[in-house]
Parts: structure tokens; sequence; C-alpha cells
């Protein structure tokens, strides 16, 4: 299997850099290299070439101003930097709250803020992969200094009422920040901050078709903030570094792809993502949805084979040069099953047989076919050799096969 | 005067990317995309294209093998992540040492680690810009536990002996860590850190013509090192976030091309920086050198013009194309002089006067002549406009001028 007949449906693990972002980048390498803090022209351009970017990135998160907007290296540099930041400039509270099925930018910094004396509430969700809000709300109290929320799931793609969390939780304690993951909702669902109570927001280019190296930190203007790599004065102070010039520029041209997309990431890449889950669900006999029905990202599916092994299912796959994945890219190579499903409750026979599939714009209605069409023998053969085969047999005539 | 015929003596503040290395990125941002850590062949592809860039890397630098080195997106990320990597992996000693001219992002860390309550020892240098090395090992004490030091300063050239101070230091106290910020050494002088007691190194990329936003990190095996971003399993454990691949890639070619060329760096870009500078102090009889004439790395020198003012030579030297620096690009829009030409003790009437000019392996001999012909005629019409015009005419006449 060539790279251009790849089927590429891992858009969460990373994307395809778009031709037209790729173009955009092209003169800020050999051409105008120059450092955007010089003072003569040549550095100057470029220096307006970061504004100019700053202010497309600040319309994508519908921020307030310019100033709020930080660019970064990396979805988790930017979850790091917000999270470190706040906690570092005002050290009067201890509390920290986030969810089960954080990324692990969040979820290990959270860790090691454990280790360093914090206590931490890791809220639950339901078996569709929601969080439970009451329990959230339940949470907050006085010492509460941050409540990290992810906008949606990369693993199932649930959708977090992250707005309403901000809100209700500022209700309770209005000093308590509040820090969105939106790495996997930035460029697939309308996103805008500045109605919100959100305090800080973190995106990562790659997974909207910009490269990966580049992110993007939102802090609220009224917010105190703490840089965690410090030096020189770029990003006012707040994040030291020469500025990755092509790829401000490139993610800036593909958060406005990606705005000018969200009609066909909601109609043409959800129709996809349907007829692939719904396809593989009826096909299939093993075959169970992982994710919420209703609050999802349009691009996203996770599907558990019963009584067959992921990693079988991605190898079998890859033979027929279809790219999907069990967990995310970010805890691959651990043998432990996904923390996301695990606290989704998934049963043990699925736990180790569910594979996320996610689309993008590139995806075509002939990937999805091929997909259908090769997918149900994988898992035809895996089952086959499955250990479990009573279980196998019950489930068959559970479904009134014979 | 257009982009092509642009006389760029600022390398030091960031450097053109050499198109072999814009060359060997391509692939890896619309075609070899995908995540690294990902199982399919597709991400396995990138896993070892970012191996190989790394054995590369370690052999730049000369250290002894691939899990001693840390791929970051800056020298500033390189330098935060060594200091605190060090000081969260063992608190048990509260001292700290490094020296008055370093670049803002060891200086303004260890500024932020006194708040934090460390003691901190800023260590002069003389005249010539080179580190007082005995006032330095009479720091040294129990609690020492970090000595940052630079290879090379960003605004004179200037070269430490880092291999002689690390090995001194860690005669006195066996225990104190230290890191060596290469940024202004790296591609300009041999670097082999195996045979040596230095513990860490920073680089970056965009020094030796690969792009902005890619630096490395060396952390000898033996060293206990706290991650900076925390999240993923990527790098080790040691830095967070998905692979920036296509720079990584391109930062091993540069480095290639950068040892390659060291030979001509210095015979033909010293002989030019010679040039240039023998030129400029003779043709002007207010330039005086800034930097030491022994120790330092070929392609720079910084010279002091008195009793006119910097930036109006820079953008003098703006309008007929030529780009160079007052100061580092780092500390920029500031109005204070440099600090590390203070810390040099360099007369008040040639510090807000002072230009480095920084070669590269790109500049050519015709623009070092250009460049010699267009500047003494800018500094002469400042002079005219200087408010010191009988220290000029004292000067003058000390040096047997009419």
């Amino acid at each position: 299997m060539t790279n251009s007949n790849l089927i590429y449906l891992d858009n969460n693990a990373t994307t395809k850099v778009d031709e037209k972002v790729l173009e955009v980048m092209q003169p800020y390498f050999s051409e105008l290299y120059g450092n955007p803090s010089s003072i003569y022209e040549f550095g100057g351009k470029n220096a307006n070439a970061i504004k100019e970017s700053r202010e497309i990135i600040k319309d994508f998160l519908g921020a307030n101003n310019q100033k709020e907007i930080i660019f970064t290296a990396s979805g988790s540099e930017s979850a790091n930097s917000a999270i470190r930041g706040i906690l570092n400039a005002d050290k009067s509270k201890n509390h920290l709250i986030t969810t089960k099925v954080e990324h692990p930018c969040v979820l290990n910094t959270y860790k090691q803020l454990e280790k360093e004396g914090y206590d931490v509430t890791y809220i639950s969700v339901n078996s569709e992969g929601e969080v439970n809000t009451e329990e959230l709300y339940e949470a907050v109290n006085d010492k509460t200094a941050l409540v990290s929320v992810m906008y949606a799931n990369n693993e199932t793609g649930t959708i977090f009422p992250v707005e309403e969390i901000a809100e209700k939780v500022k209700s309770i304690n209005p000093k308590t920040k509040i820090y969105v993951d939106a790495v996997q909702a930035a460029g697939k669902i309308n996103i805008n901050v500045k109605d919100t109570q959100i305090d800080m927001m973190g995106i990562s280019g790659h997974k909207f078709h910009a490269p990966k190296g580049i992110g993007a930190l939102y802090v609220k203007s009224s917010v105190l903030f703490s840089p965690l790599i410090i030096g020189g004065h770029q990003e006012n102070g707040r994040r030291a570094g020469t500025e990755n010039v092509p790829f401000i520029v490139g993610m800036a041209k593909a958060a406005q792809l990606a705005k000018d997309n969200l009609p066909d990431e909601n109609s043409r890449v959800k129709y996809l993502r349907d007829k692939l889950e719904t396809g593989l669900l009826s096909k299939i006999y093993n075959a169970r949805l992982n994710s919420s029905s209703k609050n999802r990202v349009p691009n996203t599916t996770n599907i558990g084979f019963e009584y067959v092994e992921g990693e079988l299912i991605l190898l079998n796959m890859n033979d027929v040069g279809i790219c999907a994945s069990s967990g995310s890219a970010c805890t691959s190579g651990s043998l432990d099953p996904s923390h996301v499903l695990k606290a989704m409750g998934i049963p043990f026979t699925a736990l180790h047989g569910s594979i996320r599939f996610s689309l993008s714009r590139f995806t075509t209605e002939d990937e999805i076919d091929y997909a259908l069409e090769k997918i149900p023998p994988i898992i035809d053969k895996l089952r086959n050799i499955s250990p479990f085969q009573a279980e196998l047999k019950e489930l068959r005539q559970r479904k009134g096969l014979a």
C-alpha cells in the first residue's frame, strides 16, 4: 500500500498539513527569515505576520483581544503553561479538580501536582463518556484553585458542557480558574470563548491541518499568569523563545480553513463518520459503540470489538492500508487499556478491542466504503482465533444469529 | 532594497534556513505526516526519522548515546528545562551560580528562582567579556546546586572555557550540576561533550540554519531530570507533546551541514569577519572593539561607535539594506543598554552606540566590501549631528587626526 492510497482514519492523533497551509509557510523559512524582534524592516515584516496571525487565532477562539493569545509549541505546552501559570501566580489555594478522562498533558501534570502537595479531585464520567457535572460542582470549595476540563475527548469525541461548567463553578467559587483543553474541539465545532466564564483554553495546530509543533493558549486578560518558559520579551513576556514564524502563519491559515470548513465538518464529515459507524455496527455482531451517540464532535467514533485484540486489529488494518488507533497516540506503547474507556466502565471484553476512527475533511466516501469492505473480514478472522469462542457463540445467539 | 540584495549580518539573532534543510523537511508536512507514536507503519516511518535525527544530534554534540538528547522547541525551552529539571529533581541545595552576561533565558530564570528563595551568585566578566573564573570557583560551596555558563556570548562572541569550568567546579563540589547554554557555539566551533564534566547543554536550531522553533537539550545519562512539559511519553517521558518531525529532521540536516562547514567557518567566515572588523576600526576613528580579540567564535564582532546612537546607526544601515543589531534580539525593544556590555564595563560613551555584526556561511566578500563602503559615511553623518562635538574633537586629536 503506498502513501497515496492510504486510508487515514486517525485524524485525532494528527492530521495532514493542508497544502494551502504549507504554501503560506514557505516564504518564512529561507526568504523572510528575519527575527521578529529585530528593529530593521526585514525583521519587522515577520512581527507583522505574527500580529496578523494572532488576530486570526483570536477570532478563531472568539477571544476579546490579541493580547489574550499566546503562541506555544504544542497542546501539551499550552496545558502545562496554563496549569502552572495559574498556580504559580497565586499559591493561596491548594485544591484542584479535573476529570478522569483528560489527556495525559493534564492528567499527568495533576499527578505531579499531587506529589507537590495539592489535593486533587478526579471527576468520573458515565458509560457514554459524559462528565458527571453534579459530582464536579459538589467538589468545588473555597480552596479550589483550578478546574481543568476538556472540550472534547480525544478517544471518544464526547463533548463536555464546558461553558455551563465554567459558569456554574464560578457561581460556587468566583476565584476558581477554569482551563479548557480544546485540542480536540478546535476546527471541529465552533468556539466562542469571550461570552463564557472560561479563563484559559489550549489548542494544538496539528489537530486541524497545521504542522506538529505549534499551539496556542488563550488567557483571559483579567487572569494573573506566570510564564512556564522564561527569557526574552516574546509573547508579551509570557512565553520566551524566538517565534516559530512559519508555523504561526501556518496555524492561522489552518484556523481560517477549519472555520470555513465547519459546515462541511458538520454535514459531509459527520455523514461519513455515521456511515462508517452504523456500517461497522450492523456488519459486525461483536461490535459496540463506546461513545455517546449525541454530544460528539462530528469526526470521531470509538467502536469496541468484543473478544478480539485491538493491536491485532490495527496491524491487520495496517496491512490493507487503513490507519486508526486504540487509545490515544500519546499513551501508545503502553499495554494498559485506555484510561478513558476504563473510566467509562466499558466491559473488560471490549476494552482491549476498542478502536478509534477519526475522519477529516480529506476523508472521502470511497475511503469509507473501502474501510467498510475491509474491516469486517479482519474482525471475522480475528474472532476465529479468539480464545473466547464460547462467549462469542453466546453473543451470536443473543443477537439472534446462527 | 529588496530581500535578494539584503546584507544580512545578524546571524546571531537568527539565520536563513538552508535550502538543503528546507528540502529534507518538505515530505514530513503533507506526505509523511503520521504521528510517530502510532503503531502502524505510516507513523513508524516518522519514529525512524526522529531516531536517525537524534543520532545525528548526538554526534553533533559528541554525546555518548541517543537517550541523552531531548528535542525541544527552542534554546529558551532547553535552558528552562535544564535549570528547572535539575532543581525540581533534587531540592536539597539552594545556591546557584551563573554569569552576568548570560542570555535572558538563563538570567531571567535565575531572577525568578531568587524570588522563589534561591541564593544566586552572578559572576563578573572582564573588559574583554571573559568570565572571571577565579571568582566563580570561589563562589562554589556545599549548597551549590547548579552552575550555568554559556559556551559563547551572543553579543560579543566571547568563548567561555566551559570544559575547564565544569572540571574545576566538580573538583570543588562533585554534586553541583553544570548547564552550558551552547546556543551561540553550536555550528561555529567543535563541541564534544562526552569527554567533559558538563551535565547538560542546550542548543537552538535557528542559530545554525534550521528553522525557528526547534532546539535540543543534552542531559548526561547519570543526571536526574524532572520534565518541564509533562504529558505523553514522548522523548522518553522527558518532554511531552507530539514531535515536530519536519523540524527535527531539518535540525539534524542543519547540524550535519554546520559540522561539514566548520573548517570554512574557521577560515573563510573568520577572514570576512576580521576584514569587516579591521576595516571598520581603521576607517572610523570613533570605533572601538568591544569583544575579546582572542577567544571568540569566528563569525561575531561587536564594535562600539563612540558618541553616536546605536538605533540611529541601525536605521541608517537598514536604509542601505544592511541588517545588524544593538544588544540581542531577545532584549530589543528595551531602551536599556546591553547588560553584557555594561557588565564588561564598556564606557558610557560607547555603550549606546555598540553594534553586533554576525556573519554566516552565506556571507560573501562582496557583502563585506559593501558594508565597509556604506557604514563609514553613516557614522560620519551621525557624528556630525552628535551632541558630543567637543568629546569627538578630543578623540580625533588623541588619535592624531586633524
